[in-house]
This record gives C-alpha cells, structure tokens and sequence, in this order.
C-alpha cells in the first residue's frame, strides 16, 4: 500500500504540477505514492456551478458553502486518513509533523479559496486545520503541494541512502550548519580547514557548534525549543 | 512596470506550473507580473552539466558548487531586486514580508536543492535567505512559488475590491474569525444570530472577539506578538 492523497479542490489542474517533476514525480511513477483529485465543482447545486457566496454578516470575498463541500467529502474513501484543510488559521506545519503524517496511509486534503470556508463543515466533518505559514495564497492549492512534497521525500525509498541529516537536524530544533563543496578556492575564499582534516569528531563538532550558532542568531525560538527538549530528555534520564 | 520575478532553477520545467492557472496566472497575462526562469544547469563546466559535488568535511547528499551558481547568478539583471535564496535557515516568511516584497521592484529567487548551496555563495554575493516554514522540501522551487503566490495576491488589480480583511487581520498577528455562508441550517446547524442582526458594530465585534480567542487557544505565540504590539502602538501616543 503505498501512501495515498486525495486533494478536494477546484482547481484539479494545479496536480499534480510541480509534484509530477523530478523527486516527487519519479516516486509517483514508481507508485511510491498515488495522487487523486476530487473537484468540488461537480458537486455545485446551481446551474453556474458555484461553489460558494457571500458571507454571512457581510464583508468582503466569497465563503465555500457546506453543502457543496460537505457532498465533495463524503464521497471520499477516508480509510483511516486524515482530513485537513490547508488553512492560515491552522496548527503549523513542521518536519515532525510531516514524519508523522508520511508514517500514516496518507492524507485527504481540502483546498479552500476565497475568503474561507463554513465553519459549520469544519465542526461537522472534524477538519483537521494544517497551515504552511503565516502568510496568506490565493487558495490552499499550493499548500497542498508543499505538504505533500515535504512528506513524500521522507517516504521509503524516495531519499534512499540520502535521507539525509538535515531534517535530523530540524527535528532537533537545530538549523543547518553551512555546507561547503568543491572548489577549494573560489574568489579567493577558502573552505574551512576543519572540513579537510579528514578528523571526523571533530568535523562533527565543528558542524554542531556552527548549526547551534546560527539557530541562537537567527531563530531564538527554535534555540529556546531546543533547549526545552533537551531538559525534557535530561529530566528523563 | 510590472512585478518581475527571476527564478534560478535546475528545473525550469516547474513553472510556471500553479503559478500559470487561477488568480497569478490571470495576473500573469494581464501583465501584472512577469516570470522568468535560469537554467541553473546551463552554467555547469562539466560535459554532464552537474552543478553540485559532495559535501567538504563528508555526509550525505550534495552541494551546489559556489562557481557555477555564482555565474548563473551574475547573468541576471538584478535592477534593485532583492537577491534571495529559498532555505529553511532562513528568516520565515511573513505576510508584512510578502506585503514589503510586493511593493517593490520584484525578486530574484535562487531555488537551492540537495544538501544545500556552497556557504561561500551565500556570503560572496549577500543572498538573503527566507524560509516558508520548518520544514524540509525537496528543493526550493516550492517554496519559491509559494512566496510568488502570497506576492502576486498582494499587488494592485490582482484581487480588486476583494483584497481582503484576512491579511490585515494576519499583519496585526490575529487569525481569522470564522465564516458562514447560505444555507442559513445545514445539518441542523444555524449560523449563528448576531451575522443575521444586520447590526454592523455588534458583528464587528463578535469576530473580533472571535479572533481573539481562536489565535489565544491556537496560537500562543502570535498572541504575545499582537499584545506586543498593541503595546507598542500605545506608547507611541
């Protein structure tokens, strides 16, 4: 069984787009993973096919109505998935989060546009509200591909041997120490003498106190998360 | 003159890709951004055209070599254009972000993929780095989409009338309230009376205080930034 998506959106002609290419498109045809888009026009009860209307209260956009989105889910074959929907509002997106979601059978994921969706279909049909970011698109479309993307490549056999230490790293609450590759000189800057004394520790150390250094500077947070996560550890010891 | 991205990619062939279809691609056409793509690999030395080689030091994966994107970088008109690259060390990407780069000229956006790009890049020609979140994609070009879609949204004509209340309530650090549109009972649920009153401040106030407790219970954080800054705006008085 290999991992399944089914995206509600009405826009099936954004999939699978960026996700057809390269690392996510080969493990797709490899049937690493499957890909199904429902499109919630075809559950529209008008002849113009409107999916949405103006919201309650007034104000500006369109509000997706939960009729329309209601009949689009439940045609859906949930079979244990998840249902979220790609959503500012939501729990933010992490790497532990995508590692979870690429442990399960997959994910059934709603895009919504316009201004919003009913919150009465939120509440009914339990969506789970995953956001990318703190920044708003033009509709949840693209998020979907992010999520996707971000938990595909931690799916076996995608990365292979590569399945690298970055998202270790991430896991960690630590940013990526800086990388460095061939020419030894180039503009006149050399490569770190560490990295070419062959000394494995302490190359590792070098790494660690780099990835500690930029974290402390550049994300507070994620060094005051880190920290507590190492207190936690040390407390169960 | 429009929006003009520049994107430097080993794989052209994903855009526009999401960025041709809805609201940017409609922007697209009515010229109110433009897009253009750098083939990254055009820029190799070798007959096989790779652009990475293994990382100094040792590990897993690749490095992008710091001579062959540093000369696909110098090719491009960067016209006062912020030079940025898609990395998850860098600063996460904001709605005021995406508000300030859409007041600009535009963006040249290098999409990193393997392990990472040669440091020496980074520092020889001032890339900024942004984040979309924490979290680990296969390569920049997701991200980089992601940033062009929460750009182009933002510029003049792209969403009309529409431009909405949702960002302004996501730069003052507060989600949104939550929406509700016809039917007036679905499932025996109603929307709630005070959107039916017709009475505009008592509604305004209701989401409101309906923002307000959503980013409280979910988002503690964001909750501390908008206290900050109503703080902030006080003492200025």
């Amino acid at each position: 069984m290999s991992w399944a998506a089914t995206v509600l959106t009405v826009l099936p002609e954004m999939f699978p787009g960026p996700l057809g290419i390269s690392l996510c498109g080969k493990a797709l045809a490899e049937e690493r993973w499957s890909l199904e888009t429902v499109d919630i026009r075809k559950f529209a009860t008008t002849r113009y096919g409107s999916v949405d209307d103006t919201p309650a209260g007034g104000g500006p956009g369109m509000v997706m109505r939960p009729d329309i989105l209601g009949a689009a889910i439940d045609t859906v074959a949930r079979d244990d998935r998840p249902l979220i929907l790609m959503s500012p509002r939501g729990q933010r997106l992490t790497q532990a989060r995508a590692r979870e979601l690429s442990q399960g059978p997959g994910a059934v994921l709603v895009c919504g546009r316009f201004e919003g969706v009913d919150e009465r279909l939120i509440e009914a049909r339990g969506l789970q509200e995953i956001s990318i970011g703190d920044y708003v698109l033009s509709g949840g479309e693209i998020a979907a591909i992010t999520l996707i993307d971000a938990v595909v490549r931690l799916l076996p056999g995608v990365l292979g041997a590569e399945a690298s230490l970055e998202e270790e790293s991430f896991e960690q609450d630590l940013l990526e120490y800086p990388q460095y590759t061939r020419p030894q000189t180039w503009e006149g800057r050399e490569i770190p003498a560490v990295l070419a004394s062959g000394h494995h520790k302490r190359i590792a150390e070098w790494r660690r106190a780099q990835s500690i250094e930029i974290t402390k500077s550049r994300r507070p947070d994620l060094w005051d998360a880190h920290q507590r996560r190492a207190a936690g550890a040390a407390t169960k010891q």
